[in-house]
């Protein structure tokens, strides 16, 4: 980012960026919450998850404002309107993974208290999530250090993620088929996996605005190979 | 919105709220395709959805940087700047309504490819497609007319569509329990349900926007009645 004869300038862009990161670190506690207490049944725990996303919700409508003042008031160009930009793109995406993470606390709050213990492969979703996480975290820390390249791994693993939802899918249709009981537990499982699946494409497009904030750039809806050849990788 | 000295900003912002209308109308006929094509099988329709996808992602994109050069070279403040902040949140959604009718497409097309006529509850499911569809023409309507009241209105309309989507999934549930056999073609039917009850939430976000436009006040994340005070009318 350019140094500006106005330093309080600086000081208003270097504030939005913490904020949002502020914002994502919320976020991640909230997934991990709804993890921990789908493994442990730890109903406080989910209400925690649920309570907290009203912060979430605070904060999008907080940093959305702040950054209109800053484009009001400061005329940004360039790579500062860029950043901008993307700081509002990007905290609607954290936003909508907070709703997805409150969701997976109130299914995982039924899911417990029906003391539904069989519900199955929950396990399994666990590690879903651990994947979703990570590119969250990853996402995140690619828009703190400015890294584009981060885009590319995640649009790979995103695909990987959504390959492992369909195979959950496929395994829980094979177990409710087997055993037509588990069926409304399964479907149940089904809406969790959803909600991660979700997670993990927002978090590509926290990645993909990062690429357009450092680049210049906008690889929305292009392909792999075009992003390497954006990062100038040979593809 | 106020009158400007250059006629050329006025009519760039004429500009890019036809062009939003525009990709809105796309996207609605992209619900349409998908929802005609699954009631006839016609796959070519489904194809159709699908290529018409990456025209709404292109649209997108132009759009996005056509906001982004005003708002560089205009310096927009007060509503002008609403406007154009109001442009870029309405065609993430637009976009991410095309994507859920190319995904309905994509499962459309697999359901009749494999003369999976039995299909259940796909009559339903049009029901609740129809009222996702006039959701999102009336958030276009009150986006062209800048009529903030319409988010009332969607408000309530996206509580009911997803209390069908709710309601549907027991009815799926009910089903697969009766007929095992079913369970697989359920799942279709299910993710359909849910492609359509998401186009609602992002009928129901622009019409949020809209209000933020014309009142200047945010209303995301308020209940209904606090929407009805923020409109003045009585709750």
């Amino acid at each position: 980012m350019p140094d500006h004869i106005s330093k309080q300038f600086d000081l208003e862009l270097e504030t939005i960026r913490t904020r949002v990161l502020q914002m994502g670190g919320l976020v991640e506690q909230q997934i991990q919450g709804a993890l921990d207490a789908l493994a442990s049944g730890d109903i406080a725990r989910f209400d925690q998850v649920i309570v907290d996303d009203a912060q979430v919700n605070a904060l999008e409508v907080a940093i959305d404002e702040d950054c209109q003042h800053i484009i009001a008031r400061r005329q940004p160009a360039a790579s500062d309107l860029r950043m901008v930009i993307t700081v509002i793109k990007t905290i609607t995406d954290l936003e909508r993974i907070g709703d997805e993470a409150s969701k997976i606390a109130r299914m995982g709050k039924v899911i417990h208290s029906a003391e539904r213990y069989q519900t199955p492969r929950l396990r399994e979703i666990g590690k879903m999530a651990e994947a979703a996480v990570a590119m969250l975290r990853r996402a995140l820390d690619a828009f703190a250090r400015l890294d584009a390249t981060a885009a590319l791994d995640l649009a790979e693993e995103d695909r990987e993620l959504d390959d492992d939802f369909s195979a959950e899918v496929r395994q829980l249709i094979t177990f409710m088929m087997e055993d037509p009981r588990t069926i409304s537990m399964s479907i149940d499982t089904l809406f969790i996996a959803k909600a991660i699946e979700r997670i993990g494409d927002h978090a590509k497009n926290i990645s993909e605005y990062v690429v357009y904030l450092v680049k210049g750039k906008d690889i929305r809806h292009t392909s792999i190979d075009a992003i390497k050849r954006e990062l100038g990788q040979s593809v």
